[in-house]
């Protein structure tokens, strides 16, 4: 069993969105060993931070939540495509030329996995790409920016997938891995009544037999 | 493929160690919908709150931590011991009636899964019982407490565990499964240089193809 480690680094110097000061995450250590015997920290953190999945909650008004969504659906088959060669969006057009089917978990490799820091021209899923996967009733779609879509008014791609259920990933790493075929795993922290969660996402690469 | 979760909701009114003030998890809508035409939410917690992988670091000034543990070791199969009928400590003796070898990751299901606020009472590792698993030279250790131990001076039910590089899971919730064999999936989100995570972990009932 290979396992790839699809989740980027959090802390205070990470990417946030825009570079918006409120979004940087703090860590503070609570207890120190020299002091207390212990090491203990805690956390103030943007729950879109890093790579997270976003709820249905987040675009609309009386969305399900993190923890109502079903966690079945983020221990699956998955399928990365490799759109590097693409500078702005991707389009309805782009994702045709791959063999995309219903049930598919696909996550989006683009350029975005080589920027060091928040690229505000980031590739982005755009408002016709994000129909093409809704009709082919996908399951899920990742990307490697903190948003799959920028400047659409409305974000018509939130609504679109989330529309048909499907679930978001926001903030992975493709940067180590090729386009291909392996097992997903990307669970979100059990939050109540949130818009969005940290999750660990990983690839496995597993035998044949699975 | 048969999924449990065994990951503790995490809400500003669950239980926190202790029932401190300060471990309470703080829920921030930082943009509500009504006026932002989108929802998103900050959270501030202790990274020991709920179900949580604990780090070296927190228990020895130099420890590893999250970011450098080996997430391979935690998806792996498990072994779920009923120990329900024990009322205060796990003992080298009471672990010596089961079949526990080398490689293994072990869940001690106590009576603490059915505590509904924190217990001050609860069932921990007794020193005995972390020596005898570590001699065991098991992988990795999960227990219904939010603590693996409590009243033990310099806490060497830690020390002695991850002493060993003994993974450390707490705050699970095992009331919904029974004792057995499972595949556990339990990654900790990648916060670095701290000494604990929160953990979306599940046990996953796999074919016998597995």
């Amino acid at each position: 069993m290979e396992i790839f480690d699809i989740s980027v680094n959090i802390n205070e110097n990470m990417p946030v969105y825009k570079n918006r000061e409120e979004k940087k995450p703090k860590i503070i250590l609570d207890k120190e060993y020299k002091k207390d015997n212990i090491n203990e920290s805690s956390i103030h953190m943007n729950l879109h931070t890093g790579t997270h999945l976003d709820a249905p909650f987040h675009t609309f008004e009386k969305g399900k939540t993190i923890e109502e969504l079903d966690i079945s659906q983020l221990i699956t088959p998955c399928t990365v495509l490799d759109l590097t060669d693409i500078s702005e969006k991707i389009t309805s057009a782009d994702l045709e030329k791959f063999d995309i089917n219903k049930g598919d978990f696909i996550l989006l490799k683009t350029q975005n996995s080589y920027d060091t820091e928040f690229n505000f021209e980031f590739v982005f899923l755009e408002k016709s790409g994000a129909e093409y996967l809704a009709n082919k009733k996908i399951k899920g779609v990742g990307i490697d920016s903190l948003g799959i879509e920028r400047s659409q008014e409305n974000h018509p791609t939130h609504s679109i997938l989330m529309g048909e259920d499907i679930y978001i990933l926001e903030g992975l790493n493709l940067k180590y891995v090729d386009a291909g075929k392996y097992k997903l795993i990307a669970l979100p922290i059990k939050i109540d009544g949130v818009d969005g969660a940290p999750v660990r996402a990983v690839l496995v690469n597993e035998d044949s037999s699975q």
